[in-house]
């Protein structure tokens, strides 16, 4: 895996969201908190670049959530003491599920979920007059391990150049609780769900078959010889592919 | 302004509607029909371009919604064969605004209808299997005149490249009813609201005047040698630049 100077990064980070707000007019950011590493660690970046007092978290479980996730998302906030409301979305999305398309199945379901608290974002940006920060990492914007006009909405991502398996380790840097870094990472969409169950391998193998595709550029023989499978490089490949569509703006004829 | 042939333009959209459906696993789309005439285009030519039974249009009114824009919108359906979904917006964006933010002012209930709107069309093109296309025009693209992750979100857009004035001409060549293409454009958020109020000068003016910043790529003194003002150039000059967000991906440090 590459190594990057994670404290310099994190410098970066800091110089590049106070810049971001500099050409706004905007002095503050909104994240939804979900209780996990990636929003941890935005909402940590952003506290530490702007001051606590510039970051609004809002926690939106539905129904079927964790009630570990509030409860870390809870540690979150008062850890970096962000202030934060709490807005359920189970009326919002039963509403249009129980009324008009009660056979939708887990993954129409999660997807709403994830623009519904878009949704909820962006009507308290214009609310609290402040910008909506991005939670996604670079393993999950390639994987495509994220909802369209959902979780991957914002204004600006703070570390979206980084891997998954960077973002633990820049969590540690600061000091996010390890309650929340242990954890296994999970959409939280039903009981026991994880990222790594879903996408079908561990996120250190993406993240080493993703740097070589994407940073070092070399081939699937080439990579192979580094000790992959080609099952799991090609699982790589086709998700980038897939998912092309999730990283750019729509199609247009000129 | 610019003269284009429109009938062949026509025909160069419907070939980048086939083209672009070819690149996807899909055989349809699925557009939001508002009773407006640029989702009446846009479902027109896809209409034309992939048969009737390729579109499904999606009627999604508010309970404050004109009774005539859902008329309009059947009209549309009807005139170009598209069946069409109703799903009325009215319980999922009221139980939001009621339990949660009483107070909001109706541009933000105006931001949330759209992106409600966005919401529907990309859960039932899951159901469907139908991609979603769009219906924005270049005036209101670059003066910012939609919702982000609202109205502007799909998967291509087939006259991102036309202004207003030229989607009321190729509406004319696609036999568009007369009384969508003579109504005043308009949101449909409250009674009587307008696009052209809303944004302070003529659709004529804005895009005379946006297409001599775009395409023509003259500066300001040479507009108003033109026969434009001082002031509704710089209103359009600040709408480009005020909206630049809206035309890109979420900004990143790399």
């Amino acid at each position: 895996m590459r190594e990057i100077d994670l404290y310099k990064e994190v410098e970066n980070i800091k110089k590049f969201i106070v810049n971001t707000l500099n050409k706004t007019t905007f002095q503050k950011v909104i994240l939804g908190l979900s209780g996990g590493i990636d929003s941890a660690l935005s909402g940590a970046l952003c506290a530490s670049a702007l001051g606590s007092e510039n970051v609004i978290g809002v926690m939106m479980p539905y129904k079927s959530s964790s009630p570990k996730s509030i409860e870390h998302a809870k540690l979150v906030a008062q850890t970096f003491k962000i202030t934060y409301d709490i807005i359920p979305i189970t009326s919002m999305v039963d509403a249009y599920f129980d009324e008009f398309e009660p056979d939708a199945n887990l993954l129409r379901r999660g997807n709403r979920m994830a623009r519904e608290r878009m949704c909820i974002l962006y009507d308290l940006s214009a609310k609290y007059k402040a910008i909506v920060v991005g939670t996604s990492n670079k393993s999950e914007i390639y994987t495509g391990y994220c909802t369209q006009y959902g979780d991957s909405a914002c204004a600006f991502e703070p570390f979206a150049h980084l891997y998954k398996t960077e973002v633990w380790q820049m969590a540690k840097i600061l000091k996010i609780p390890d309650v929340i870094i242990d954890k296994k990472p999970t959409a939280d969409l039903w009981e026991g769900q994880t990222d790594e169950e879903d996408i079908g391998i561990s996120y250190y193998t993406i993240d080493e078959i993703l740097h070589f595709i994407l940073d070092e550029k070399i081939g699937k023989e080439e990579i192979i010889k580094r000790g992959f499978t080609d099952h799991d490089i090609e699982l790589v490949l086709k998700k980038i592919e897939y998912s092309e569509f999730k990283r750019r703006m729509p199609l247009e004829i000129n």
